[in-house]
């Protein structure tokens, strides 16, 4: 499959990283890009990430036969809006957010062929961000997971899965409230974990500075991430979230309670158990 | 500074590398080990960590001028008393855990010369653990913290820098306070969070294995570490600790609060609270 005209809304790290694939793969001839910052416009053509910049998103979605949403969470649904009378080309829209019920609820919404859209969320990222740290080789070997609806058809499902075959990253299909659960758990609550855990040391900075080691280094590291990237998916997500943090605060207090009791021996099931977890949730890919 | 005979009693990771370090260096002629775990013993010596495997801790003492505890925190205080009569050769004790002002309480409680103690904490280690993990270069470049008391004699504060500078680790002196409130927040701390963080998802794991991203990867890795080493350093450590999952626990319930209120403008706050609180605690070393 070749896109002859691909529409990228939002030039970032993990849109940019698609194209520049999709292009080393010779899946796309030409793209045209818009992100509201003009930088970023800027840094993208540089790269080589897309060939020319539109002055707007409905200018950029004009006869593509490709749409890419890559901007935060947060403003997907204004974007859907702004150029769903303008996507008469389309063979498919999607979008690579983290996650994926709002973006199809928007979607079905906003666009008038709903069947066109198929949302998409690539397993894959780091916690730089911006077009200067897109990778054609970003997704190789990843997973990436497909959310269609009842109402997507056919072709725009295949044509989602052709693209992202075309990165070298592996489709899979899932529903998208099974996504933003899965992903509240494994990827959002980390990363709340990671923030909440910098704050704490943060406001105690002043005298601990050099004495960090690898293991605050490691589990803070997601703790750099964008900023509104991350306050858009905390949104998005907020129920399943909640949920979540709930879950990691209830196993805090339990092991807050051993220390406190010195309960080693509960101390010691919640450390095994944690060991256990783990194991499992990566035990396959 | 060459020590003729070092006493190794626990032969982990830390210990084991400690010894390989200061053999590469020259530092040490003989060593001695002895480890309550059989295996350890025989794969520290097919290591060539030790030279020789003593039938017990006094054993491993008798005729070392350097003695050096690398046992799990909690065993420390019994194996203090256990080879307080038999350090005569004694130049310094010294001890390599992660928690120092329950050791040198403990030092200054059993040992009839006191004044030959110095603890020290490398800031080193992954979550590997066991003889088979230690390595001769695992301390090049890192900070070691010192902890001499006012009753530490200057010959044995002199023998503990001279013994870390020869592993080409830095060392920096310390009260064993501050050193076990600091290590509190910047390691006791994410080792906490990661084992609530991996025993909470771990639960949900079912539906999640194989969605896992380098996010998950990095907070949980710690998540990890040896159960018994942990479960001491928390039971050594509880009070600075408690005070620092406090901290954790406040943060994470502003941030559960502020999403759950839908509060963007607060989310983002707290998201830049973190970015910048953790440079702070990495600003240098």
């Amino acid at each position: 499959m070749i896109f002859a005209r691909a529409a990228l809304i939002g030039c970032g790290m993990i849109g940019g990283s698609l194209m520049a694939a999709l292009r080393a793969a010779g899946a796309v001839e030409r793209v045209v890009g818009f992100d509201r910052d003009p930088a970023h416009c800027g840094r993208a053509q540089a790269h080589g990430l897309v060939d020319e910049v539109a002055a707007d998103a409905r200018a950029a979605v004009l006869g593509a036969d490709l749409v890419v949403l890559a901007a935060p969470v947060g403003a997907t649904a204004e974007i859907l809006e702004t150029i769903a009378p303008s996507l008469q080309s389309a063979r498919l829209v999607t979008d690579v957010g983290s996650t994926k019920l709002d973006v199809l609820e928007a979607a079905e919404r906003t666009l008038p062929e709903a069947g066109r859209f198929c949302g998409a969320h690539p397993m894959a990222g780091t916690e730089r961000s911006g077009p200067d740290a897109a990778e054609a080789t970003l997704f190789a070997g990843r997973v990436v997971l497909l959310t269609p609806s009842a109402r997507t058809s056919a072709d725009a499902l295949a044509a989602c899965e052709a693209m992202w075959a075309a990165t070298g990253a592996r489709p899979v299909r899932m529903a998208a409230a099974e996504h933003d659960r899965a992903m509240a758990w494994v990827s959002h609550l980390p990363h709340a974990a990671a923030f909440a855990l910098a704050a704490a040391v943060g406001g105690e900075a002043d005298d601990l500075a050099g004495l960090w080691g690898g293991g605050f280094a490691d589990t803070t590291r997601i703790a750099a991430s964008d900023a509104t990237m991350w306050r858009d998916i905390f949104l998005a997500n907020r129920a399943p979230l909640l949920d979540a943090i709930d879950g990691l605060s209830r196993e805090l207090s339990e092991l807050r309670g051993a220390i406190e009791a010195g309960d080693a021996a509960a101390i010691e099931r919640l450390i095994e158990r944690a060991r256990a977890g783990r194991r499992r949730v990566m035990a396959k890919r």
